[in-house]
């Protein structure tokens, strides 16, 4: 069979798989933010025995013959050499691992994260550490069916971000400590910016409007979007053509759903600006964890904290919520979007301290993977990370180790990657800032203008080069951490005055 | 094998089938009420897919052979062998129509619907048009596959309504049309009833408060349960622990929510009160359209348009809405939601003149398939219909023939279980009340009661008997559409003093 038509039934292959995967991210979606827990048990035999069906096809030893066939053609174009290429080493993860292993894995998952979810209502980890150490052990245990040249921990490190090692994240997160933990420090001793206006009561219906203006300043396509409402933000892409963004309402916090719909509309604006031709390759899914975070980042961080952003949006906030801002300016806003202070919760933590809660988490990860920790003790470990680097300790386990649905997914390997991504924005901001000012764009209401030079450069591939490629095409030069510390000593010293 | 160990197979296959039910069920709940539409024809084409092979699943004959085998065997329970039997005549409607026809269908009816949808949108029936044909000719054309006794649209009617055929349905519309014809153009004749508070400004956002009150006055099991919005309300069980119901706002309308969710939440009950030991088999699903409608019409008319309903709940109605209801009382709200007059909207029309909405859609699709109509003009023949029976011409095409989704689905014979459903309903609220008086529980607030009765006599068997047998079962003898004709005889005559 010549190679074109071997590629035409990879293709066609992949077209089911895609299938499956469809309706599972539709069902998981729902799952997410409706479905009724009492139908938890019945939906995940289900859902499991699917995810064991995509399993099959995608470890279906003709299936593996026709990609590795497929990798030893020379005639095929580029793209589909990479799309290949990718496609083999995503192979890697399943195609050693028992069916059964598989499946029972997809289920435990699906339970720990039902469990998860009720224990921190319950502000309760010992309702949640049964399944934890089950997810932790059955984790470990799926490691030994990968062939890979690396080992443990770092292969997860890999997964979720292909290149990235221990050695290589252990020197990103030394200089982190090296730069960032004084700098905190350094701003604790400062007088506090006050942000109590942030503190008052802002009904969630006001602020489900200022979510739809925010949307529309984006230029987040509704009709290729959706958006929703869950405990935890998240976004997802179904297609293309159809993206989820989630976000959740604090009534006595405006700045949380804020920065959470800019942050998912960041990782939607990716999955929806990549090329029309590998939109439905596996260009789409692959695109790693740092280079996504890195968007989302982006837009939450380096746009949507910066005076710019607020320049147009800011009335309407003062509409909505007039009595609450009735003395609050533009640069009050901005000034309190950027406060820093050390706080126990990941998610609504500030820019600055924000890569501290991420070096506990990879230190954790780290030992739990070594063996150098005991996993009994993981929350009280937990609670002394918080207060060796933050100076803060949490009050229960909700606001503890329970505050993250991720390791009860499995997904070991990934938080490292939130650090990253805000490392790999800081040098596409720079690189960006050589063709166009964002701020100046923003202030002229031309925020398409930012969307444009990012589906150029970054998002138009989605995941048809690598990280270490992308990074290269669109600034230039390889990954350098400096920029990244650079701007957060840079903006915290002048907001400060260090 | 012994009878016991085929049965745990073909329960095995029964899972599976179930997987396939559930993910796509969920992804078609999904695209009626939030997917984004540009995504619709990625989505199609995988649905489609999965249809079909949900579709091999169900025609396997491997699977056929098992569910013979065990139609066979008289050493199964009576609820095994009621489960085979409903199993093998439904069987008989996929089995001998060749695969790639079928997904035909099922993509032809995704974008039928989706098409209909942006018709109605744009009031456009010629954008409709080429796809009703298309749906026609195929719903004619798959009628050439099955293997039934019966012909052509009594075929049809027989699938949505086991036992109903063109003479029996044709029975009861001659009753509908002598009795309740002349009792509707006697009500035309009288003083209309003063309702024009209905159609003051009710913001939806109190709608939606109101949907919550009337769930819980209702039991509607929120763990076990979802409301969403959509164009047209609906209800959809993906499980007996995972019930959908929808509803639609008009902020010009009082009563239309009101009544969509009362009926909808009539559908969900049946579904969530079905007994354990069936509720993962094939009685789940086989409930008939007519048992079910019984069911919606006997919550939203013969309950939800009483005064007992209204009691405890009226003064939560005039909270929510104290100008729009200063000067009404719960006698003046009561009259109103029971007040009747000819409209053109079939959702929207009195529970009286009702029946001639679908005696109307009866007679068109009678004659779509004795060939007696010319499919060309079928919105003409829509208006004159209405016309003929309730004197009044559609203005424009969402008002008339694009009004409804059913045919676009390809639903031809669903119509008139509607109109059955609620001579179903009389029979059963006539043996209810030798039992207890449903107007004087909701007085007490004793909503469950009603629950339980039905759950007793009616909804705990789901399709395990047939419509017949299940209204001997709780009535004590055959379907009589005398009562229908009666009650609403007897409640039209007092209500406009005939």
């Amino acid at each position: 069979m010549n190679s074109q038509e071997l590629w035409k039934k990879y293709e066609e292959k992949m077209f089911i798989q895609s299938a499956y995967r469809l309706v599972l991210g539709t069902t998981s979606f729902d799952a997410e933010t409706i479905a009724p827990h009492k139908g938890d048990a019945y939906r995940n035999e289900r859902v499991a025995y699917l995810e064991g069906e995509l399993f099959s096809l995608q470890t279906d030893p003709e299936f593996l013959a026709l990609v590795e066939e497929l990798s030893r053609r020379d005639d095929l174009s580029f793209q589909q050499k990479r799309i290949i290429k990718w496609q083999l080493t995503d192979m890697e993860r399943f195609r050693y691992v028992p069916k059964d292993i598989f499946v029972e894995y997809a289920r435990l998952s699906m339970e720990s994260s039902q469990t998860w979810k009720k224990a921190k209502e319950a502000k309760d980890y010992s309702m949640f550490k049964p399944y934890l150490l089950k997810t932790i052990e059955m984790s470990k245990k799926l490691l030994e069916y990968r062939h890979s040249d690396l080992k443990g921990y770092d292969i997860l490190l890999d997964d979720f971000e292909p290149g990235m090692t221990i050695e290589k994240y252990d020197a990103f997160f030394d200089l982190i400590k090296k730069e960032i933990v004084p700098l905190v420090a350094a701003v604790v001793k400062k007088e506090k910016i006050d942000d109590r206006f942030v503190y008052l009561n802002y009904p969630a219906e006001q602020q489900r409007k200022l979510t739809e203006k925010i949307l529309d300043y984006m230029h987040y396509d509704r009709d290729a979007g959706v958006v929703a409402e869950t405990e935890h933000p998240f976004s997802d892409a179904l297609s293309k053509y159809d993206s989820r963004v989630t976000t959740h309402y604090y009534e006595n916090n405006l700045m949380s759903s804020i920065f959470s719909i800019i942050h998912e509309t960041g990782h939607a604006t990716y999955n929806a600006q990549i090329r029309d031709d590998i939109a439905e390759t596996y260009c789409f899914d692959n695109i790693s964890s740092g280079m996504h975070e890195s968007q989302s980042r982006l837009m939450e961080n380096y746009l949507g904290r910066t005076r710019g952003f607020w320049v147009n949006l800011f009335d309407d906030v003062k509409e909505l919520f007039p009595k609450q801002l009735e003395n609050v300016d533009l640069e009050g806003f901005v000034r309190a979007a950027n406060a820093s202070f050390p706080s126990l919760i990941r998610t609504e933590a500030d820019e600055l301290t924000y890569p501290l809660h991420i070096l506990i988490r990879y230190e954790l990860e780290k030992a739990i993977f070594d063996g150098s920790v005991d996993v009994e003790k993981l929350d009280q470990l937990w609670a002394d990370k918080y207060e060796e680097y933050l100076g803060v300790r949490p009050a229960n386990d909700a606001e503890g180790i329970l505050q993250d649905v991720h390791w009860s997914g499995g997904s070991f390997g990934y938080f490292p990657t939130y650090a990253l991504g805000s490392g790999y924005a800081a040098q596409f901001m720079h690189a960006m800032a050589e063709d166009l000012d964002p701020e100046k764009c923003m202030e002229d209401n031309e925020f398409p203008k930012i969307k444009d030079w990012l589906r150029e450069h970054i998002h138009q591939y989605g995941g048809l080069y690598s990280p270490a490629e992308i990074m290269v095409m669109a600034t230039g030069e390889p990954f350098d951490p400096h920029y990244y510390v650079e701007y957060l000593k840079n903006k915290y010293s002048k907001l400060y005055e260090l």
